[in-house]
């Protein structure tokens, strides 16, 4: 089956700068592939994603072309470093470009008025030298799910260093580390398990007939 | 085909005190048996779920009885309310409950270690008098998905107060108001949607066999 | 100057158990005897402290308790270990109480207004064997400043094992852990400052007098 | 007394585009000057605040310009919309630089160690046209006292729209809503009394001795 696969990192440094979560991602294509899926990997901060709320904030925005990206997509994986416990900036632009739109009619499908992002599959990859992780899935899963994606079982890998740590990913030798390894290999192998299901299955959710009964329950 | 939804209200109060909470999952009851699924609810204060790390934690622990019910169950949604923007302690103490012993090998599949989880859908549902519902909700949905269940797309329906409110789901007439309506339609013709297609399509991934790679990656 | 310092311990495990969470709070009691603060500590599963949202929960409630405790204080710790990269149920529950009653006249300042809290301060010691410190302390310490509690800088110190992690605090050797040697210090000693600051310099903030500035406003 | 602050308004939207948040920090304003504070406000998104984890990322970079702001003020009001429940990237962007380089040494007071941000206050006002103001709270004031500032009681204001909520602060009439600006009128007045009262009592925690009290208990 023919499947697409999208690794957004949302790395602070520009290309080509080494990137740590860029090292996990790397891992992650490998695995990929042995999958015999299509893979395409973006730095964000190599395309100027402008802050807004629609779908095109005019001259120099170039989040049009990532968001092509993610719409070609059948999964999409989010990897981010930790910044205070938290996703950073740069992940949070790319969540909060898709809130915006994600509902919009325009890319919705005209019978059952499914978002664009049914049918396609999300995980998530966190590096940080410091504590962060969970909360950094929590986020961005809840959020992928909120946008229309499902969210297969053990979809994030994660590494982090000691409480203060000042070591990186690579440098701490967390590329031999076990259980980001295998991790890994959960999140890739149900990713690709459920984007094949829900090609072969699409969703049959009537988001259209939906609205017009809770509409009914809301008189 | 033959589905059962467990439904778990984690208000605060026991039974038979009103909750709003369980209000919001009465509704989601009338929808799953318009689908044929066989439901039950429980409230947790009523079960004496003890802190601990264990499957039991000895004399008086109630928490057996709920794990059993959550194993029989192909649709899982926890319904909790909003304390200090956080999901209540009782719907922490489920997670704490079961993420203590999702990965038990004794629970596991024995061919291919999935956990007991696996095939199991959860959604969430929330109602608290002030903000915080999209904090339980990407907190619930994470660890669930962290536990091996699969999350659908749009999976949980709130409603809340305005800032600082005081009048809860009911008494603010939430019953009959729009957008809570619209998510709970959504998360429950979702929910139904993949229990299906899982109970069809059970998920293939070898954990087990997946484990042995990590290792050989991390060598 | 007379201080009093309040060590909530919120591990899962009834006393006499061993408690990786009370060995970080019992270095911290050794640094607030050297300041000569009086101290006491409680394991918060020792008291039957019952879900719910009144100052007392009726029979076996031991809630009123703690708030008598709490009300006594003029440093409050919450130490919690994390559970699936939250504060434990137990931490929960004590942050459930407190919110439903800080605000209620009867414990108010008569002429201010101010909650029991204000003029108290409040920090906290976090324990993992896994990721979710930053997020416990981000919900503990939000929560107790919006409970009236003073935040210093620098007023929590953790220790969590590396991804997936099994060994706890003190097995992994981490009473000997540099960094979070260093943040206890920091914590002690800028709870010890600012307590001794709100003592001589009580809060002079009248929460009544505002009351009424804000409902002109909003007319 | 001679006091600054600081309110930074993290919209998506440059100026002199309508800003929902920039109408709380304006009412936030008028109280700060009734307290004779001198105020200076900035929408981050005029700035080029370069994603990066140094004082300075090179050409372009005008992070430096709001840190030497940031510097110069007692009192520092962060003002966030909600994305996805979230504190927008531009909030998040702000407290990753501030992370980044908060404990460099060259910035501390030399005797002390004490970061620069030590004797600063901060606070937050959040807006949003749906739940996400107490999480993003809980992040915001957690990083604030992680670098250095104190938080006093009660400084976070917020207003929401409902759950799906299309209609933002003003055009919902929420200038004129009690709950948030009672919490404004406590948000400005603690935030006052706390940096006047550290001005005339700096705070005396040695952070260089304790760094070598913490190396000897960790040997």
């Amino acid at each position: 089956m023919d499947m697409k696969a999208l690794l957004i990192n949302c790395t602070l440094k520009p290309s080509p700068a080494f990137s740590n979560t860029g090292a996990l991602i790397d891992k992650a294509i490998k695995l990929l592939k042995h999958h015999d899926v299509e893979t395409e990997v973006i730095r964000i901060v190599d395309y100027n994603v402008k802050p807004g709320n629609s779908s095109d904030e005019g001259k120099g925005d170039e989040w049009p072309k990532v968001l092509s990206k993610i719409k070609e997509c059948d999964i999409l994986i989010i990897g981010t470093p930790i910044w205070v416990g938290h996703l950073a900036s740069t992940a949070q632009r790319i969540v909060e470009r898709l809130d915006a739109i994600f509902h919009e009619k325009e890319l919705a499908d005209e019978k059952t008025g499914q978002y664009f992002t049914y049918n396609k599959v999300a995980g998530c990859l966190i590096t940080g030298n410091e504590d962060g992780a969970h909360s950094c899935a929590a986020q961005l899963l809840w959020a992928m799910q909120e946008c229309g994606f499902t969210i297969p079982p053990n979809v994030n890998a994660y590494w982090v260093g000691p409480a203060g740590g000042n070591k990186d990913y690579v440098e701490a030798g967390g590329k031999k580390y076990f259980y980001t390894n295998l991790t890994l290999q959960y999140t890739v192998a149900n990713l690709v398990y459920f984007a094949g299901l829900l090609k072969s299955n699409p969703i049959t959710t009537n988001l259209k007939e939906l609205e017009k009964q809770a509409k009914k329950d809301s008189e």
